[in-house]
């Protein structure tokens, strides 16, 4: 098997850097893989965990070996962790990332890239609650979408990226940066918002104690609270880096919550019934899409050491 | 084992009325389980699954053998339920309700009561997106909190209604209907309403297609629509019936979204940092508590049938 990219760098060893890592390890994507992360106790899990054939203190001392660098840092952190390098990469060298949001990074990442060597940005819609090295694994990508957002996407670079996506397991589209931050702003950064806001409001009743909602927390609660426990940084930096559309579906959204309490204060009931109606048919696209499990309740409500309590 | 209860009717046969029955049964929990339901076709697929020792025509035709009737109808359809059958119920017989909500049920049911028939309201903290009778399974409440709401939790009936929801495998507590409102709208009324206001919203952006919705959803818009797949029948009797508690808690969203909106578009990212940090710690205690799981993504990230795709 031919590979895409023979020597790759992980630049951070989070959630999705190691699961990179792993995942280029378990499926043989890869020549060599190299992760680094600025923070020394990620590198010494990174190390114990075995996920790479080096651990770097540096990416500056490595990055000339990399014919791909992947950039998995917080989105904010992206400019930062390139200009640390970028002096020492080769002209073949292909950057990319897995940030969130695409606009703004390529924004701050284009000017600071030597010439010859280009960024794609790219977005794995993958992941999980949970952050930093252990919280990885290999299978993480598989069947999920990684958006590209290349200027041109029949270029070579452009093709051996989705190459290199596609050998993770992942599913690959490519889409205009502008639309993927729309397109993202309503299926995962709203949805991101809106958790961490609820989560904060039921836990800063003065009326309802926190004891409370813990305890009837499986009446729906416990569902939100999943969301709002990702990386804290991560979304600060997406908020604050698709800031406008972001706010564009979190004004439209804010309206429609309106109109329902409108109609609750008014006891419109039809009005609510066509309302809860309608949202059911998109959950049956969503599992038939493979993007969802079937199982009531995600398949969990057999929670694990249920039966010791 | 003495049974808290002999003769059991449960009146409608949906996903919790359905539920019970196969609890009762699989957990010889009574002497005999008859089940009824208003709509022919439920009775035939009651009759099919075989969860019941009667599945009657109507509850009037039965309801004098029970010393408990369970109402699993949605909270609007409670008083009609009860009072096709309110004649022929002996004195001893205990009513009692599944319910979401607490206090406009027990308004609702007090003056149908015959004399010397009593009513515990009663609220099982359990169900699934699913909807209909076979979406129910026995172990529903295994370890779930069912809120019983007496006026006084010493009598005899509590008592006996306690042991019932024990032997059905939930734990118990005692709450005030006007508290039990309150707190659920926290920890699933206001859960629900934001799922369903989501899912409209990102349904009917012109600028987003559903394509593109159902295709993007793990970035975590995928977990509202489990929600927003709930009954809606039952979801609108819950806003009509609880709308005093549900617009205070929505009304105190809505300011803390407002809140998070304005940091956004003022970019004050150590505001948002501080939020979005002190709603991880609640998950935490949800776990701890064994009211969620703590695999990441609530353990589906490996999807059914996804090595088929």
């Amino acid at each position: 098997m031919e590979r895409a990219f023979e020597t790759v760098l992980v630049v951070g060893g989070g959630l999705i850097g190691s699961s990179i890592a792993r995942a280029c390890k378990a499926y043989n994507v890869v020549g060599k893989l190299i992760i680094t992360d600025t923070n020394p106790d990620v590198r010494a899990s990174l190390s114990a965990l075995d996920i790479a054939d080096e651990v770097a203190s540096s990416a500056h001392g490595v990055a000339a070996q990399a014919d791909l660098v992947i950039l998995a840092v917080p989105p904010g952190a992206m400019a930062t962790a390139l200009s640390g390098f970028a002096d020492v990469l080769t002209p073949s060298c292909l950057i990319t990332d897995v940030g969130s949001i695409k606009a703004s990074i390529i924004k701050d990442i284009t000017p600071l890239l030597p010439k010859n060597v280009e960024f794609i940005g790219a977005h794995p819609i993958a992941g999980t609650e949970n952050s930093g090295p252990e919280a990885g694994f290999a299978s993480l990508f598989d069947k999920r979408w990684c958006i590209l957002t290349p200027e041109d996407e029949t270029s070579t670079s452009a093709q051996k990226l989705k190459e290199f996506w596609e050998a993770l397991g992942s599913q690959v589209a490519f889409m205009d940066a502008k639309r993927h931050d729309l397109v993202l702003a309503t299926t995962s950064h709203l949805p991101h918002l809106i958790a961490y806001a609820l989560v904060g409001t039921a836990t800063d009743m003065e009326t309802v104690t926190r004891n409370e909602v813990v305890k009837y927390s499986a009446g729906g609660f416990r569902d939100f609270t999943r969301i709002a426990a990702s990386d804290p940084v991560m979304w600060r930096d997406v908020f604050l880096g698709n800031s406008e559309a972001v706010l564009e579906v979190l004004g439209r959204y804010i309206e429609d919550l309106t109109a329902l309490k409108k109609s609750i204060r008014w006891g419109e009931g039809d009005v609510l019934l066509k309302e809860f109606t309608k949202t059911r048919t998109i959950r049956e696209r969503i599992i038939d899409a493979g993007q969802d499990s079937a199982a009531p309740n995600f398949g969990r409500d057999h929670l694990e050491g249920e039966d010791e309590s």
